[in-house]
């Protein structure tokens, strides 16, 4: 079997490990479905578990996860979307209560953006993934004086606001956060000290989580 | 702040118990970069976290999730192209050696698909998006005296090799997979009881991943 | 049979001595194809053969061999690219994982150049394909006191930072380069004491491999 | 240093296996310059090293190598060549004797060619480079009931024929195999049992190379 050994020893671990605690809400999940009432729309960075960063649960979290988490908007083309068909099994579906955009530092799709980097194959699906962030870039203005490292985290930051505008492009998400029968919310995770900040509307600041006392 | 409580207390539950052991890893891999070997294309469902079923540490597994574990075919139309661009940033940037196509049982995108469900949204963005899976029908052919939990198992397996086909329609993938730089999985959890099968690729077949002994 | 008797003899020598303890790695070769990790860009000098140097059996080294193991920037103009061709087969089909630009001393190429040698033909190839060390001659200014071989040595090294420069032009390269995927290294084989010296990147200086204690 | 352990390791054995041997004739090398009489154009590939194969000592073959041992045609429009810049450095500099071209099996170059794959960068090198052997595939005819295996073998050994054409569009070669000052001659490899075949340019066919009784 050339299945990679890494996994196969992973997932002994797991059912020596987490599984048997577990066992029966997988059961339960299995039989009665899902119910998370929290979305989550991180990267597909591995450095950003949302499970691990949440410590969730088998059935706690609906979780997408794409280059730069990002959110293109809503457009009804008859195309395939894949973020726009998660929101939709998400919100009209499964009826979560919660969407998280789930940034963070060094992030590779970002840096790609920032650094305009030449193409790297004809189809060039990074260069035009991460136009997703043109508004973002424009709402922070030039790199001017800020040292690269610097005007990154601006923009991963900047993105999540921008993600959070793309979702109020859906229709159906729209209605239902103006209804109060749904919440977004942004995160950013720096992968370093392993710091969560979340983000204040109000200000549009990204304030750390308190540590618990 | 209106951040949802079991977020923050889970945060804080990573906080004190996993941060602590794995706080080095995360700075070196802050400061040196993520190098994943492993690739998983999973489903958003709440229910199967590739970390959680590989027991997977930070680091290790570069995660994509939609809507059905899906891989849209290559096509190069300078459209927004989520998997292809995690494809492209997994393979031509990070050089990945493996991707595992992660499938599971009671999926709710082939649910509706198998179903013919009506649209919810004039976009029907999970109706075009699961549109994907149709040579994965065919492939299996009518339902017939199939109990539908029968055949929804059956579509989800297909599916899987269906995204496996279409991994090879991108030029990058197919030639690394030709050349043995790259390999392709596919893999199958069973939520209810936490098993885990493995596609053998030469007859097709899932076969349970054996227990340890 | 006019093919050189030298040739015949040198093959019936490998068949009698290397070939019969290697013939089971050559057949395993054949068949699951070649897996290279490191790719050499070396000279086609007779002096510096790479596998000799490196001690290297079948399957281990990429190796491509031209006058002054140069690399051409990157020009997508659609002409023929012979390092451009290997460069992309390398890192983009066989993923390897280091690429070591190999230069060495009394190099035919680099003495054209810094002779400033008249054509030989009217097409006067050499002088044209030696004109890439142009930056690694500016980058160590006049020759003004050096005698004409130690000028030629400081080319020969300036000439492989130089490669290494244009090995980062290629975006396929520099993005597998900034995520830590491939590494470039630079090294300089001394033909009259068969001394090695790998560049310090750091330094932008040569230190000779130390001798094994 | 992390210049690859694998190579540091080789290093060590060559300065402590074959250099003590061939110490004086390195030496002899750098002082007296090289003057190789058989100059080989070989494939990149990590199978099939001139050195190895026909057990040769240092300063005995100059080597060019790129993907698929290709020669482009005379082309002096003053654009970096460097298969061309090698020729005029072999048979105009050193005045080698023989030029061998020396092909292979399982080559991946020909294969790409074969197996028409689309580009994997936007200046798709590879593919830029291969269509040198378009007049070896019209020379073949079409694949008809040949399997793809067959085909590419018989790609590979007509490519050496077109590669031995082009060298004769160089003014300089050809006056020289003319005046019977120069001989050019083909060789195939068969990597998995480490057989030779040279070319009798009579019948343009490929002969093994008789084992010594």
């Amino acid at each position: 079997m050339s299945f990679p050994q890494r996994l196969i020893d992973g997932y002994n671990a797991f059912t020596a490990g987490r599984l048997p605690s577990e066992q029966h809400r997988y059961r339960e999940l299995a039989e009665r479905g899902q119910h998370p009432e929290i979305m989550v729309i991180g990267c597909c960075d591995s450095r950003v578990s949302p499970e691990v960063i949440f410590d969730a649960g088998p059935g706690e979290l609906l979780v997408i996860r794409n280059v730069g988490n990002l959110v293109p908007p809503h457009q009804p083309d008859g195309q395939y979307h894949g973020v726009s068909a998660a929101l939709e099994f998400g919100v009209g579906v499964l009826a979560v209560k919660h969407i998280v955009v789930l940034g963070h530092a060094q992030c590779g799709g970002v840096k790609a953006f920032a650094e305009h980097a030449e193409p790297i194959t004809p189809g060039d699906f990074i260069g035009h993934w991460m136009t997703l962030i043109t508004p973002a870039a424009e709402r922070i203005g030039p790199r001017d004086g800020l040292s690269m490292e610097e005007y990154r985290a601006r923009l991963e930051k900047a993105s999540i606001l921008s993600s959070l505008d793309n979702l109020m492009t859906f229709p159906l998400l729209r209605r239902q956060v103006e209804a109060g029968a749904l919440t977004l919310h942004g995160a950013y995770f720096g992968v370093a000290r392993g710091e969560l900040s979340v983000l204040d509307q109000a200000s549009g600041e990204f304030r750390p989580v308190p540590a618990r006392g």
